[in-house]
């Protein structure tokens, strides 16, 4: 697909805005009773759901519950089966680290292990953060010959390396035997072009052995999903749109980041990353805004909190609506039910606000209601190039 | 798919009937408004619609705008992101030109250079018809050797360039270099077997500056979308359909003798065509009848000249529908709305009438009614197995 929408690609001074609401599609709590969407009120997107066109969106494929990583890639226009994120990269950009091209990321736990080296705790007794802050300052020491180490805290027993060094093979396998009783495992090279990789990971886990041995409960590491970014074309060079983040949290700035997006700063809230896009407005094509909040209420089972959250979110559109974007696309990465108290696979209602849309007769944003929407069931990676052809971006496909 | 269907093909006595209105599908032109379809008395397609089942067909993916070309490829059965046809080649299927499957077609323009050959007019001052031929006519008298060469006009300053020759690659780069102040460019090869085509052009060329250089404003050519036609398997060869083809404009003819229709004399109009249908009845067992009218109001933005002709069009079904096609397909390519002047990627009405299909709920032929239509909104491409299956044409797949 991206092969066939780079060659029509044009560029006008059309604005496109899409609004994410995480984790927005839900389900009813009981039989014959509402979605969180459903109970929510939203006069807002429900005046934009009357005058345009809306249908559900399908996150990655039927039945596939989608992690944040691929539930964005999709809605910025990339199949997330195609382009798949490694663990490592991930937690690197859920912490704002900044990832180069060539850097390996891999995503750490501190471990306790016994005088035989057999681990004894896979978390370390679930260290606070104050102490594992102190032990990732003492690794931050480490150096390696051919190779940069970055080595940040991320919460608890959780960290990230990073080694920054010439681009070689980055399939090295976990060293977390996923398992207590026996010693972590040996960074094994999966590829021959992967060897120096292990060999440098090797050096990090023996020095940060010696440095960790006299300190439990953190007194070894495991290492896993070790990756490098994956070659995302950026969204200038495919969809050739000047492209801004508003995102609070920094995973989804991270995301932004990795398909050439400008992050911008957001503000503290919703209401302050809608002022921040009037700010911006003159600045780029394309505006991603993240509301993180409906899904962790989803998270923590809490209907009626991710009710109100729906509302809080629907309150900024008349300040979005005001700038007058060209196509205004509001939809969820996934589903986060609170029935579920998780992500899950079903699809998430989305709207597409434009002049040249064609309107269906849905009245109402809701899972529901949007079953008779005029874009039917597509997939979240078709938003993107239905943006760019109402924005008028994009040129006859053949003679 | 191609590979899925040919296996199961079954041949019996059924008759199928693929009827295109061009750019049928549009938009309101006002909010509220009803579609050019939707305001259409269309009491034919309306009564096929309540007995049948209808939906909407996508031409080729979501946010894809189709040329003529590959919108009917997709409705042919044919993936158009697949099977893709050069300009060169749809210019010379729009003038009805027979093109042999080892023909290279180019596109021509007349252009005006300088002393210096730089070019001053890219369109030779958009020369009249009656000149441009009497050029086209000068250019017919090249002779290379090795290749038979053909020059025809298409319109003012636009000609086509066939040559017939032996089979080598056909990558040759466009020598319209796009802008005005610089020489065209050389017809470079651009993989090492288009070489002896590239040659070719290059002669060709040489013949015509020659010819031309003392006769301002057309004292020069430039070609571009050199292609020969793509290997695009039979209509018989697929799906075991003796294919014939009522189209009164010649672009229509070209595209169905291109997946091995053969092209029938249709007559002057829509009536005339209802008619070559009877009388042709026995000798096929599928149908292509295109009626263009549709697409050209949309074109001109003329929203009830197009309403006007949709009845038109509406009122040959009686006929067609008293031969007794097992299988009634009535669709677009692709829309036109005349709110946007020009093609559009809005998916487009399909009704399919068999005495196989399961009904609908819907009771009018419109974008919105298609809604809710049985067949959903799917891929144009798949109409075409949809009717062998109807046909009784397609056996089971596994056992």
């Amino acid at each position: 697909m991206l092969d066939l929408i780079k060659p029509l690609v044009v560029r006008n001074a059309s604005k496109i805005v899409l609004a994410v609401a995480d984790g927005l599609g839900g389900l009813p709590v009981e039989p014959g009773g509402p979605t969180e969407l459903e109970a929510a009120a939203t006069p807002n997107l429900d005046a934009l759901v009357r005058a345009n066109v809306c249908g559900l969106s399908l996150p990655v494929r039927p039945g596939i519950t989608p992690g944040s990583g691929p539930g964005h890639l999709g809605l910025f226009g990339y199949d997330p089966v195609v382009h798949q994120i490694g663990r490592g990269v991930l937690e690197a950009l859920g912490i704002d680290f900044d990832l180069g091209p060539n850097d390996v990321a891999a995503r750490g736990n501190f471990c306790t292990v016994d005088a035989e080296g057999r681990i004894t705790d896979r978390r370390a007794g679930r260290i606070a953060n104050e102490p594992a802050r102190a032990v990732v300052a003492k690794l931050k020491q480490i150096r390696i010959p051919g190779a940069e180490v970055f080595v940040e805290h991320v919460r608890e027993y959780r960290f990230v390396l990073v080694l920054r060094g010439d681009p070689a093979g980055a399939a090295v396998a976990d060293t977390d035997p996923g398992r207590e009783g026996v010693r972590p495992l040996a960074p094994e090279a999966e590829t021959p072009e992967s060897e120096p990789t292990a060999r440098l990971i090797t050096q990090f886990i023996e020095q940060a052995a010696a440095i960790l041995k006299d300190a439990p409960p953190a007194n070894m590491v495991t290492l896993r999903g070790i990756a490098r970014r994956p070659p995302v074309p950026s969204m200038a060079e495919v969809y050739g749109l000047k492209a801004g983040a508003l995102a609070v949290y920094p995973m989804y700035r991270g995301l932004a980041r990795l398909v050439g997006m400008t992050v911008l700063d957001p503000g503290r809230n919703w209401t302050e990353q809608c002022e921040a896009l009037r700010r911006h407005w003159r600045d780029f094509d394309f505006f991603f805004l993240h509301y993180k909040y409906t899904d962790a209420a989803g998270e923590d089972g809490d209907f009626q909190r991710k009710v109100g959250r729906i509302e809080e979110f629907d309150a900024g559109f008349p300040q979005i609506v005001e700038l007058g974007p060209d196509v205004l696309i509001v939809t969820g990465d996934h589903s986060t039910p609170a029935k579920l108290r998780s992500h899950s696979w079903h699809p998430v209602p989305v709207l597409l606000a434009s002049d040249t849309c064609r309107p269906d007769l849905v009245e109402r944003f809701g899972e529901r209601p949007c079953l008779s929407g005029g874009l039917g069931q597509l997939e979240a990676k078709s938003l993107l190039p239905l943006a760019l052809a109402h924005a008028g971006r994009l040129a006859k496909f053949g003679a």
